[in-house]
């Protein structure tokens, strides 16, 4: 077994970064080990005032890369009597984003700088800063206007989330970080720079999933936003422009090769390959098995939903899916990218504010946490039975609507509601927002067939996996590893090495390698779609008449529609 | 002091009757005395399947009676030294209503009928029971098309809550009840019928206030609805409507004299006046003092509404208040009934079911209830700073929708949102409530100038009358005594005693004698005020749009607009 081959991922999440060994034949995942970062609350810098602001400390990003590597490959060590540090043949990197971040001329970020320690616009600018989105208004307002491709490409409107909000967003509060900058880099690209001594500008190969999927960048137009364009929301966001490169690379081309400085420091050889880094949803997609057909829903906090399509196929633009790029999550494929603001962060919300003591003693009795008590509770109830009915947007709306600027609902509550009720129906209103975008999907030609789900809370609860099958009328499959997004970035790691250094030749290849499913799966049981065919068309109702300005509607039905839908569930009538 | 003289009320709410000894000529409370209900849960016989069944035992009606009213006396005993019972002049009584329940031909509840012993639909059907909501509808549906004017005095639609909804639906559910009961008797006349010997249905005298608010009795159209109409409901209706009488009477009409079993029962002279019965709001708000210009809110588990109107302003029907009834609350009045159809029960619902564990450690540490430690965290909260909007519908509208098929929401949560903020969203959505029936009441001349509360709300929780008074834009008073409707009671048995046994001549001078306010108001403050001007125009849009069938709009700046409330209050900005 001397010649096993070994990848090492990066999955920089969001309270936390976790690296994992993975043997590249059998995608075998050999050690894992996770580090916390320490600034903020969980990592994340936060304002008192300002519910808006997430920023990250880039200290926690390098302090975390070096304590996950060594800690993943001591228990490589420990746990596999095959492997060795020297077997490792390449370094895949996948991060949250849109999380950009000011650097210097030498492309160190400017939060390490002891000027800007304690200043939070000079930080990395975390994926969930909403801080933006008046800027995120103005950037949607003029393209509309003035360059209409720009918004095609990324659902028709820009995002508060992303690259240029951001950046214009930090010239108006900070002009003083702003002119510090040379430019601004995603936590992507980063990492494969640091690790590959290639953090100068003008030698970084920056990815093209976070340049396409946050920054408008598309060869159609010529990479980046032009000058004009950017010079019209405000000079300043001219020179930035001018610090960006016109080219941008897909993941499993090499950002470089590790520098003998990270090489020590992770306890691997130098010179090995590093991939071009790319978002952990799109990375965790490719670890989940995404080709065409298949969508991948990586369900956490917030939920990502990848899909690729073919590029024969003259894939119209799709409005209010936040991304199609030319090979973001596969070579060869156009990538999509939708997407829910808020699913385990709702329930966590929930349980933390919602539930009452009682709950917390019964599920201590039971050994179990509060998740699993109100799961078991609720799953007793059938659909329709709670007359109840909620909107999954208490962190906005990221696709279809793709405005953050919605806030949660939640109707039919009586003196009679449970907590699990409650619970159960947010987890429901989670479901419709996943239908909305396999609907919309499917509307422009991105035929879904089925769906790999990854994430904890895929594994872990069976009766949202069940809801999400009856309430999408599609077969719910759950990816094998746990580890998606860094077993993608070991996949990619693997491209990167090539055959040649004993790695794959291709993403498919490394996939059909190194990926697969677990066995069981979820198949929608038909008396539960027909109910949900009916609580999804009142939820659309409501997802229009609130989220769209192009709807006008009477809705004195929709309390009476949940009462005797609900009365007609309890009495087992036919539906 | 030996010329003093005393009444005592009985008033029979939801889950206990109440005895009060009230001296006449100050209205000082010298002994109270509650009994708590034995059936059911809290006294409520309810149905673990349906939960729209509301009953109750007559017999804790008649238990409650003498306990209730015997340990009074005991009280004002023991508090008074000038007090003995032979200074009992008269008896008064208030019940929740329409609270039916089926007799015999001597008046005698079948609940208390072995036979029925066990059977809810012989019980008597409490006001919030809503099994009937098929039937209210039909009644109004009917009524629309051949009697319009019955609609017009309740407000344009007949309730579930309501007499003719329940005997009807007892007649389709269980014939053999409906079959046995010669007619059917609300507890308000069951009472003074009891304590006088008057219960056999050809001597019961029925008070106006059950008949006029509840059973369409107008003297207008001869009384109770005509038989016709009935009959054209269901023929079997027509058998009731000739068991009852063609006269109704006020409260302080003397119903008769106490027996000599019910003066032995309770202690008191035999022969004493026993006034007419009415419902605990009525006599509540005569309690309360309400007089032309002045609304009593009667704030408890739900909230009853009472005003009057000069008979000489030639007052027109009111669409969607509950009841307009000639002598109903001051025998020279219009008395005029709306009403919220849940209030204290949403907060209890709230702190039930939707409060974490460590709110209740911390209420616990502090020596304090959930309730009081949500009200000291929400009374930080400057209004629409949480960004939440919540109807006030968890148990349905009672005015101006009347309408028992609508539920609960609540709208803006994020994950920020805390429980605190949502306690305040509920409190400010009942008080969005009360405001819509003072619109609604000044839009047809009734003007309100001000608001006498009563209940233990009001009493206790000063942050929710100032929300009262900001969001009405009216001072906000208490009622002095803490028993209104058991004082209202006494006050119409003082005036059923009449001068010439040392009571009062009429309801107003009784009033004046007996009644009063607390010093503490509470007065608009003007920066609120403009803050829940809008919110307010808010919650009527959602009012409107699911609670009539007329109303259509795009409801997309909802959110929005509430989002940049929110940042304008936090943020200090003029409104």
């Amino acid at each position: 077994m001397k010649d096993r081959r070994f990848a090492l991922g990066f999955d920089y999440g969001t309270n936390s970064v976790r690296a994992l060994v993975v043997d590249i034949a059998t995608g075998e995942e050999v050690g894992t080990s996770v580090y916390n970062y320490g600034a903020g609350v969980d990592g994340v810098i936060v304002d008192p005032v300002d519910p808006n602001v997430a920023r990250q400390d880039p200290k926690d990003y390098i302090d975390g890369l070096e304590a996950s590597g060594r800690g993943a490959i001591e228990k490589a060590k420990a746990n596999c009597k095959d492997f060795s540090p020297d077997q490792i043949i390449g370094i895949g990197v996948d991060t949250t984003g849109s999380t950009p971040m000011p650097v210097d001329a030498e492309g160190m970020p400017l939060g390490l700088d002891p000027q800007f320690a304690d200043n939070p616009n000079a930080m990395a600018w975390l994926w969930k800063d909403h801080t933006s989105y008046e800027e995120a208004g103005a950037i949607t307002a003029k393209a509309a206007k003035s360059r209409p491709q720009f918004l095609a490409k990324c659902g028709g409107a820009y995002s508060s989330e992303w690259f240029w909000s951001k950046i214009w967003h930090c010239l108006k509060v900070d002009p003083e970080v702003f002119d510090a900058a040379y430019t601004w880099v995603e936590l992507a690209d980063v990492i494969p720079g640091l690790l590959t001594g290639t953090s100068a500008p003008d030698k970084l190969k920056r990815g093209i999933c976070a340049a396409g999927h946050k920054a408008m960048f598309n060869a159609e137009w010529g990479g980046y936003p032009d000058k004009e364009f950017l010079v019209s929301l405000e000079p300043g966001l001219g020179r930035i422009r001018e610090s960006l490169p016109d080219v941008a690379y897909t993941a499993g081309e090499r950002a470089g090769l590790l520098t003998e400085e990270w090489a020590q420091r992770l306890g691997v050889k130098p010179g090995i390959a590093v991939s071009v880094g790319a978002f952990d949803a799109h990375m965790g997609a490719v670890g989940a098995g995404v080709k065409e057909g298949t969508l991948v829903k990586i369900i956490g906090t917030s939920t990502c939903d990848v899909a690729v399509a073919g590029k024969a196929t003259g894939l119209p633009d799709v409005p209010g899916v936040c991304g199609i790029v030319d090979g973001s999550v596969l070579p060869e494929y156009i990538g999509l990218e939708a997407g829910q603001s808020a699913v385990g962060d709702i329930f966590n919300w929930f349980v933390k504010n919602c539930v009452p003591a009682s709950y917390g003693e019964e599920a201590k009795q039971k050994g179990m946490d509060i998740h699993q008590l109100l799961t078991e509770k609720a799953e007793k109830q059938k659909p329709g039975e709670s007359g109840l009915l909620a909107l999954d947007w208490n962190n906005g709306n990221r696709t279809i609507l793709v405005d953050v600027r919605l806030s949660g609902l939640m109707l039919g509550q009586t003196l009679q509601t449970r907590p699990e009720e409650m619970y159960r129906a947010l987890i429901e209103g989670t479901a419709y927002g996943a239908r909305v975008i396999i609907d919309r999907l499917e509307e422009y030609g991105v035929h879904i067939e089925e769906v790999v789900n990854c994430g904890g809370i895929a594994e872990k609860n069976a009766m949202l996996m069940q809801i999400y099958a009856d309430v999408t009328n599609r077969t719910m499959k759950i990816s094998r590893s746990a580890q998606t997004p860094a077993l993608g970035a070991a996949m990619f790691a693997a491209v990167a090495a090539g055959p040649k250094n004993g790695g794959h030749a291709t993403v498919e290849a490394a996939q059909t390698a190194m990926g697969g499913l677990k066995e069981r799966e979820f198949t929608p049981i038909p008396a539960n779609v027909k109910v949900y065919e009916q609580l999804f068309r009142m939820y659309k109702e409501l997802h229009d008449i609130f989220g769209t300005r192009d709807y006008s509607v009477n809705l004195h039905h929709i309390m009476k529609d949940l009462l005797d839908l609900r009365d007609a569930v309890r009495e087992g009538k036919e539906i």
